[in-house]
């Protein structure tokens, strides 16, 4: 077995993931104004509160609570379920790790649909089993086909709701109606990155939790919280699945300060709804602007939007960094939703290439 | 194959390890006055620049960059070698892990001396590979038998130096002489988490590098830089080695912050001066001590001092967290070195028990 075959940098590049840093795409493309509208970040950084965590020296020189038991307690108070149903990682890319490692053997198979996170792809086949990728069904995650396509060696499904690249999000009744059909010894990771950026009507996926002991919810403080930067993501699920999950844990995968800094973002509520509201604004300007110009897109509940465009090159070097060439939908390109300003901006540009 | 069978956390379990956190013991133990002498924690906390270190939005919420550019820059400069040999991880721990995960296949071998940082054990297993642990000769890696030990599917030798829980050190010499015999197609990893501790004839093990590109030195910000609730490790290889590993690490996993704690600590050696200087006199504080009463102990270049006791469980219980039970020397007791004040404190009790 050679193991460097298993997972090569290649498959799960960072900046193919995420887009280049700013800095590095300046100084390699000789442009002096870059907007980065490829990464769904959140263009108006994050709570103030969490900037004023004090960084005192027992923090940083002492080893962290491996337990993150104040970062526990925050968020059980916040969802009002029990402690034991939590799982912290650097980013939901440990986590979806983690979950591959944990449950999937050799020849194993994995379902999720096309296109969607391409790093499940690469994980699931980092820990040799296959993945079965489905293409979306208008543009949504085709829980139906996924149904038909579950067999015996079938042990985790990736669901991304609301999906990205699409912005499309499953209803509740759906997600239920989905589970009820779904052996119980597979595990259905749905991934939540941006269920807090949706601007009404979001499910309460929370209550699956106590139905549904195979369901993972995969949570993130890198969008609606705006802390990319810091890597923190956590998983909700019943509690015999994390102390699976446990055992191949590393311990002190998560670092002092980076607790203290999300315990201070899930108290600031306001931030985040600040952010919707003004996220939801901004995208209605952009829908405004394409059905001006009659340019197809996708209706998002996110904080990016699929518009169908084969402008991808000429927007990159005109320094706006957008991602493109998704499988199955070649001829769309996604645009993180910036402020205001930026998106003008950015129409503005597009409409020049019209 | 199962894989949770693999890796149990009750073999790397973080208060194992590390010992508890001194809110959780005080509770658990109804102890007021706790000192954590169990972890080899920097008891003068970090640099103050560090404390310096601006959180702007910026930083918090845009995905930090994944080849640490600046970090990799400041330690270029510091080390004077080239900035393609660096690698960071969560703490040595990712490191060491991600070692295993690379050089080792199934049924492979592994070297190191026992008693030392007890996490190689339970990581090359948790590949399946077997680890054959050499008894130390006068409380030194014996680096001959090691040699001797090495099979056709030796793959790699973990060297502790200084060591862990001893604190003796191998000279440059000896390391030298050693590597001579070894294959050069087994990776020796030299963990150095303790070299910035030692107060003279620091091994410069930095020019082992260029000679031999089988050597993976392992450094930490955790123990001299005051920096172990931040989890930043790094190793300096051959880039041919750095590039193997790469593939197998998952993008993203330092966090933009934690890159600038960083480089703010690398900047400020007068810390670690100072540092070095009030260990040293702390530490013949205790070696007088000890003397005094007759107690034997191991002398030692680090921040932690072997002594020949049985005093575990009553330290333990009157609120002095000490690491104990080594194998093969079942009969030490390995005490961190706090502040003066903190081990006149320790000596007046663990007087008072002789």
């Amino acid at each position: 077995m050679d193991k460097n075959k298993l997972y090569t940098l290649e498959k799960i590049n960072s900046d193919e993931l995420y887009g280049d840093t700013i800095e590095r795409y300046k100084e390699k493309n000789h442009i002096n104004n870059v907007y980065k509208l490829s990464s769904n970040e959140n263009p108006y950084g994050c709570s103030k509160k969490v900037l004023d965590v004090l960084t005192n020296e027992h923090i940083l020189s002492i080893y962290p609570d491996d337990h993150c038991s104040e970062l526990r307690f925050e968020l059980e108070k916040f969802y009002g379920i029990k402690n034991t149903k939590f799982l912290f990682g650097n980013g939901s890319l440990e986590l979806i790790d983690l979950i591959c490692k944990t449950f999937l053997n050799e020849n194993n198979n994995a379902i999720t649909c096309t296109p969607t996170f391409e790093i499940y792809y690469s994980l699931v086949e980092k820990y040799n089993s296959k993945i079965n990728k489905l293409p979306l069904k208008d543009f949504k995650f085709d829980l139906d086909n996924i149904i038909d396509n579950i067999k015996d060696n079938t042990k985790v499904i990736f669901i991304t709701n609301p999906n990205n690249p699409t912005g499309t999000l499953l209803g509740l009744n759906e997600i239920t109606s989905f589970l009820d059909k779904v052996r119980n010894d597979i595990i259905v990771v749905i991934d939540e990155a941006y269920i807090e950026v949706i601007y009404e009507n979001r499910p309460d996926t929370i209550s699956l939790l106590d139905k549904y002991e195979n369901v993972i919810l995969l949570r993130t403080f890198s969008k609606a919280y705006g802390l990319a930067g810091l890597r923190i993501g956590y998983l909700m699920t019943h509690e015999k699945n994390v102390s699976k999950l446990e055992k191949n844990r590393l311990p002190f995968n998560m670092s002092s300060i980076i607790q203290q800094f999300a315990i201070e973002a899930i108290k600031d509520q306001d931030f985040v709804s600040e952010f919707r509201e003004k996220n939801n604004e901004v995208k209605n300007y952009i829908y405004d602007f394409l059905d001006k110009h009659n340019v197809s897109y996708i209706k998002s509940v996110g904080n990016f939007i699929m518009i169908k465009s084969n402008k991808l090159n000429e927007l990159n070097k005109k320094g706006f960094l957008v991602k493109g060439k998704y499988e199955l939908m070649e001829d769309y390109i996604r645009v993180s939703i910036g402020t205001m300003n930026e998106m003008k901006l950015f129409c503005s540009v597009f409409e020049s290439m019209l």
